[in-house]
């Protein structure tokens, strides 16, 4: 099921993902303002949608994940498919079952239209001048290709940190169009420590001098140094103490130095050297500082009296899903927000996954993360 | 009580506080190698040294700290002294009982021999050929400081941070010479979190182009973005989550902007880019990455076969201080340090600061701080 396969191709940074299939919707509006001409989006499908449209599942990627949800590694993707063993045969996202789609965001850089994408009315990169983007926007692009795909009403959507806010936006903007929503790892707004976190990266981003405003599209430069240093904060909040004791303790690093060294490396330091140092390359520095943006402006609340007032528009059940060691997503906000929901008569609840391995659990402990989602999936 | 009063000054960057009274106390050599030829040391003090020697009180400073522990604001401290509320008559460190001692650390910037110290050799500062010191180095020189002022016996050593963690260390390095020492928010080793958070400030100032290899001094240039950057990662270890909700939420900002905008401000992000700011000018960018890989490499057990070999040297009464809501050095840390020490055979008490305030409490929840050291101080 693919439209304009290859359109859109064109717009992609060459370092990224492309997406195997793109979809130009035409113009949109974001809702703080500015103008997209021409909006593509890539994304992936898998399995068939049935005759009624309605057995279809979305899945929505976090800050730097892209379209390719499910899937073994090939020529295109070096990796599995984020969500490769959640989407399957027989998997909690069942294929044989379900018509499931994944599309890279708006604003992101794997083949959907972001700042990196030329502007149709100069034909150069948006760069700065690329608009604000929220989750919302996001969510809106997504319900345009979900119609153009023929889908009538999502049997389920779900996803991670900012995937997860996608999949709660979801629930609030559409409320006739969804049936089920699972948002792991988020809640109705981010908190300041998150927030902090999320203007350390922006900054780094914003103080390299390969930045140029934004505006490095094209000059042979681009600010690789800020992006490194933007990834190692993200991996910050991606992580518990308690599981980086675990993993990294005090020990020296066993990896080669990327980076000057000073004084020494912990593993812990090397580790951030090399996280940072392997987003470059793969995902557009822009994108990365809209995408944290759209992260932080998301509260559920936005255009209504109170988050209750939002809340109380979800005709679907959700599902919260907390992660125990989450420093970026409190275990007790997203359970905060599964109880605010309930309270103003949607159909919420919540469950929890009992780990060390901090936010990033979502994308790792798949026994956990099943045991968590299957029984609200099936049931 | 003064020595060579204002020697050294002159090797004070002009835009930091030169502290009130300097020593020179000769060569030295750090533990990791290196060698100064001629270190200075700035101090203040408060009260009178008794004949016998024996009633001194030295109090450490935290990373951004100085030698001017108490007093009012006046022509060269612009705000009172950082542990002001702790330290004079009446106060825990009572001044008509102690003689009250406070030297800016070794590869400090406020008056003491550091990166922005001229090398005798040369004549020019010595930027990055400043060897890496550490926490047992800084104790080292002050143990010189103190036989030189004529010093026979600490009745105590207490400070926040790395002050906490020079309190501890002067517990195991002079064994002899301690008879109370009172580590606030430190223990023997920092985690792997604050260490990681570390390594983003540090690369935050080295990645920043003015920082020339850590030779930027004399060029009219210095790497204020990367140290303001690394100031905010800092801000952000000093803080819990939980205070940060109470102080900030999610309002916005209620500051001028001292930075570009992006899709608008909250007020975490201006109160980071506040303190940031701050700190340039009055603060070497060299001495606090200098100064945090001290905080890093600090392990009680460096040099022994195990923490518990280390904290059996100990002859001093330990009063160990945790903050319920610290980051940087988490209470449970604190309390598995002090009774570590106690198995060890030390004899080590523990003490909770109950506070939202996170790992800066020492620094302002005044009351609670005293209510867990005065009666340690006074038995």
């Amino acid at each position: 099921m693919t439209l304009d396969p290859g359109a859109g191709a064109r717009e992609a940074p060459a370092q990224v993902s492309p997406g195997r299939s793109h979809h130009r919707l035409g113009s949109f509006e974001p809702e703080l303002g500015g103008f997209l001409q021409d909006v593509t989006i890539a994304y992936e499908t898998w399995g068939e949608l049935n005759a009624a449209g309605d057995n279809a599942v979305l899945v929505a990627h976090a800050l730097t994940g892209d379209s390719h949800a499910a899937g073994e590694p090939d020529e295109t993707y070096r990796k599995d498919g984020w969500w490769e063993p959640v989407i399957g045969p027989g998997h909690p996202i069942d294929t044989g079952e379900y018509f499931v789609i994944c599309s890279n965001v708006l604003g992101g850089c794997s083949g959907s239209t972001g700042p990196a994408s030329p502007d149709p009315a100069s034909g150069k990169p948006y760069g700065s001048r690329f608009p604000i983007v929220t989750i919302r926007d996001i969510v809106r692009v997504q319900k345009r290709l979900l119609d153009d795909l023929g889908v009538k009403r999502l049997a389920l959507v779900a996803g991670g940190s900012i995937g997860g806010q996608q999949a709660l936006e979801w629930a609030v903007e559409f409320p006739g169009f969804v049936e089920k929503a699972i948002p792991v790892a988020a809640n109705g707004a981010l908190g300041p420590q998150g927030l902090g976190m999320s203007e350390l990266g922006r900054r780094a981003i914003m103080d390299d001098p390969d930045w140029q405003g934004g505006d490095y599209y094209g000059t042979g430069r681009s600010p690789d140094r800020g992006l490194a240093l933007a990834r190692m904060a993200g991996m910050m909040t991606y992580q518990s103490a308690a599981g980086q004791w675990e993993r990294f303790g005090r020990r020296p690093a066993s990896r080669p130095a990327l980076c000057e060294e000073f004084g020494g490396r912990f593993e812990i330091e090397s580790y951030l050297h090399y996280q940072g140092q392997d987003l470059v390359g793969r995902f557009d520095a822009n994108s990365y500082m809209y995408l944290l943006r759209a992260m932080d402006l998301y509260d559920v609340a936005a255009g209504y009296e109170s988050p209750e007032e939002a809340y109380a528009r979800i005709r679907a059940r959700v599902l919260f899903v907390g992660i125990t060691s989450d420093w970026l997503f409190p275990a007790r906000e997203v359970r905060a927000a599964a109880e605010t929901a309930k309270r103003a008569g949607a159909d919420a609840s919540y469950a929890e996954v009992d780990t060390l391995s901090g936010h990033d659990a979502f994308l790792k402990d798949w026994d956990e993360l099943e045991a968590a989602i299957r029984p609200f999936i099936e049931s």
